[in-house]
C-alpha cells in the first residue's frame, strides 16, 4: 500500500489523508491501521486533561515548543497534538484552535497537529483516538500530546491511552473536593496548577497537595490503568514496584501565557517516563490500554454481527411487547440473544 | 414471589432489599424485576443535573416537598429520591446527604430516598440506576426524582432516562459557553438559576436565554431524547409534534436554601409534562429509554455469552500477538470473534 509507504517516509499530506480514513473507521483506514501496527509503540503517550478554562491548549503549545527547543530541530523530539474535542462537530483541521496553535507553531515539519471531534459516543471517540495515536506513533512521532477539552468520563477514558497523564487546574476554579470527587485526581500522574500567577494560586496547590495526601496515592501507583487487566493472567506475574518505587504525583505550577514553568514539566514527564520503564509500568500501562481497546474492538464486533444475524421482524416484536411491559428488558434480551442464526419468519 | 407481593403492598423494607438486589444484579434482583416491570411504566421521571456547587440536593429537597405538600398526605403525590454519585464508593442508604435530607423529609411514609453509586463503569451505573427507577415506579411512586451529582457524559446518559430533564446552573460557575460546549444544554427541558440571591444571577439567566436561542432549540423538541430510535422504524410512523408545540425550554431562577421559586419550577415541570403528553412525545421518550436499555442488555449479553465461549488459553495467545505487534487490533478481532464456539486447544 502506497500511503502506508508515504506516511512512513514522512509524508504529511498522506499523514492527514490517512488519519481521516482512520477516525472515519473505513476499510481503507483499518487496513492502514493494519499495516502502521508493527511499527507503532515506540511513542511516548502523554494525556493532558483538566477543568474547562485552565489553560490546557497554551500549555500544551508550550509543551510542544518546549520539545522542539530541547535540540537542533533535526535531532529534537517530533512532536504531535491531538486536541479531542468530545462536544465538537468538527475535525480533522483547520479549527480555531489550531489556527491559534499555528503563529507558534507553523511550519515546523517536526510538529503535526490533529484535530478529533465527536464520534457520536465517546467510546466511539476513545476508540478513533486510540487509533490516531497509533498511526501518529507508526509515522514517528516521538511525543504524542492528546489534550481533551472538558471534564468527564470522557477525559477519564481517553487518559487511560497515555502513559502519562497530567491533570491541569487554575486558581479559584471552583471546588477542589468535587475535583477529587470527579476522579480525574484518580488519574493524574502530575498535576498542575496553571496561571499560577492569579490569586488563589497557592490556596488550590494546598488543596491539591491535602487531596492527594488523603487519597493514597501510593496504592494507586502499584496498578496498571486499565480496568480490564485482571483478565490478564500474566499481569501478575510481572514484578510489582518496589515501596521505594512508588510514584506520588508532583504538584507544579505554570503560567502556559509566558511559558514560566514549562521546563519544570518537562523534566516531571521525564522522570515519569523513567520511573514508568525502570518499573515494568509502561509496559504494563501498553498491555491494558492495548488490552482495553481490544475488548472495545470485540464489544463492537460482536453487536455488529448480532446486528446483521437478527430478522429486523424479530427485533421490532420484541420491542413491540417490550413497550406494552408485556416482556421485562431480560426476557426480551433472552429472546433476541437467542436468536442469533438467520431464521424463519415468526408467525 | 413474596418479596415482590411485599413491594406491591408498600413494604419498605422489602423494597429496600429489592433495589440492593437489583442494584448488585443478582439471580434474584433480575427475578424481581422481571415480576415488577408489567406493574412499573406510571411514574413521571425528572432528572436533576448540572455543575457542582450549584445545589442540586437542596432544590431536590424542596421539589420533594412542594410534591408532598400540594395535598393532604394520603393524597399527594408519592415521591421518590434516586441520588447517584458515579464517584462515590458508598451505595444504598445512610451517606451524608441523605442524612441532611432526613431532617425536612423523615418519617413521611410517601417519600423513599435512595443513593446509587458507582458500579464500576458508567454504563452499568446508568444501567443500574433505570433498574432501580423500574423498581420505584412498581412498587407506586409517582414522582421520581433521579438525581446525578457531577457533570459529564454521565449526566447525559442518566439524563436519557428521564421524561424531563432539569438543568441547574449557579451564578458565576464559570464559562456559560463551556457548559453550552458540554452538551449540557442539549438535554434540558427546564433550565435554573439556582442561588439566585447571589450576584451575577441576571447573567447568568442572560447567557443561558441567548445560548438557547443560538442553539436551535426548536429543532431539538422534535427528536425523541434516545440515541437509537432510528433502529425502530414505527418512531418515523408517530406524528410529529406541529410548529406551535414545539417546547422552548424556560429559564427559571431559584433559591433552594429558602424555596423561593421551587413552586414555578413545580408547575414548569407539570407543563412539560402536559406537553410530552399531548404531542406523544411521553411515549417516544419512553421507547427511546426502553430501546436503549434493551440495547445496552444486549451488548452485556453478548460480551458475556462471548467470555464463556471463548478459551482461556486462546484469549492468551491472541493478546500476547497484539502487545507484541505482530498482529493488529483488527486482526486480533477477527481471531477472538471467529472463535466462538467452545473448541480444541490450539497447538
Amino acid at each position: 500500500m502506497t500511503l502506508v509507504a508515504d506516511i512512513l517516509s514522512g509524508d504529511r499530506l498522506a499523514l492527514a489523508r490517512c488519519l481521516t480514513q482512520v477516525e472515519n473507521d473505513t476499510p481503507q483506514g483499518r487496513a492502514a491501521l493494519d499495516e502502521l501496527f508493527p511499527h507503532a509503540g515506540r511513542a511516548h503517550l502523554i494525556g493532558i486533561t483538566g477543568s474547562s478554562g485552565a489553560g490546557k491548549s497554551t500549555l500544551v503549545n508550550q509543551l510542544a515548543l518546549a520539545y522542539r527547543r530541547s535540540a537542533p530541530r533535526d535531532k529534537a523530539p517530533r512532536v504531535a497534538i491531538v486536541a479531542v474535542d468530545p462536544s465538537s462537530p468538527f475535525s480533522g483541521g483547520a479549527i480555531l484552535g489550531d489556527r491559534v496553535r499555528m503563529r507558534d507553531l507553523a511550519g515546523d515539519p517536526g510538529v503535526f497537529i490533529r484535530s478529533m471531534a465527536s464520534r457520536g459516543s465517546v467510546g466511539g471517540l476513545a476508540r478513533a483516538t486510540a487509533a490516531v495515536t497509533e498511526v501518529l506513533d507508526a509515522a514517528g512521532y516521538d511525543i504524542i500530546l492528546i489534550e481533551t477539552v472538558g471534564a468527564g468520563q470522557s477525559e477519564v477514558d481517553i487518559a487511560r491511552l497515555a502513559h502519562t497523564t497530567i491533570v491541569i487546574e487554575a486558581p479559584g476554579m471552583g471546588d477542589d473536593i468535587q475535583a477529587i470527587k470527579a476522579g480525574i485526581l484518580e488519574i493524574a500522574d502530575i498535576l498542575v496548577v496553571n496561571k499560577a500567577d492569579r490569586p488563589g494560586a497557592e490556596n488550590t496547590v494546598r488543596a491539591l497537595r491535602n487531596a492527594l495526601e488523603l487519597g493514597h496515592p501510593a496504592a494507586r501507583a502499584m496498578q496498571p490503568k486499565g480496568h480490564h487487566a485482571a483478565l490478564e493472567s500474566q499481569t501478575a506475574e510481572s514484578a510489582a514496584p518496589a515501596e521505594s518505587e512508588l510514584w506520588l504525583p508532583p504538584v507544579l505550577v505554570t503560567v502556559a501565557s509566558t511559558g514560566e514553568g514549562t521546563a519544570e514539566l518537562v523534566s516531571a514527564v521525564q522522570r515519569h517516563s523513567e520511573y514508568l520503564k525502570r518499573t515494568d509500568l509502561w509496559k504494563e500501562r501498553e498491555r491494558a490500554r492495548l488490552q482495553t481497546a481490544l475488548e472495545d474492538l470485540v464489544t463492537a464486533a460482536l453487536v455488529e454481527r448480532w446486528r446483521e444475524t437478527l430478522a429486523d421482524e424479530t427485533y421490532r416484536h420484541v420491542v413491540h411487547r417490550l413497550l406494552e411491559r408485556k416482556i421485562s428488558p431480560f426476557e426480551a434480551v433472552s429472546g433476541l440473544v437467542r436468536d442469533q442464526k438467520p431464521r424463519n419468519r415468526p408467525d
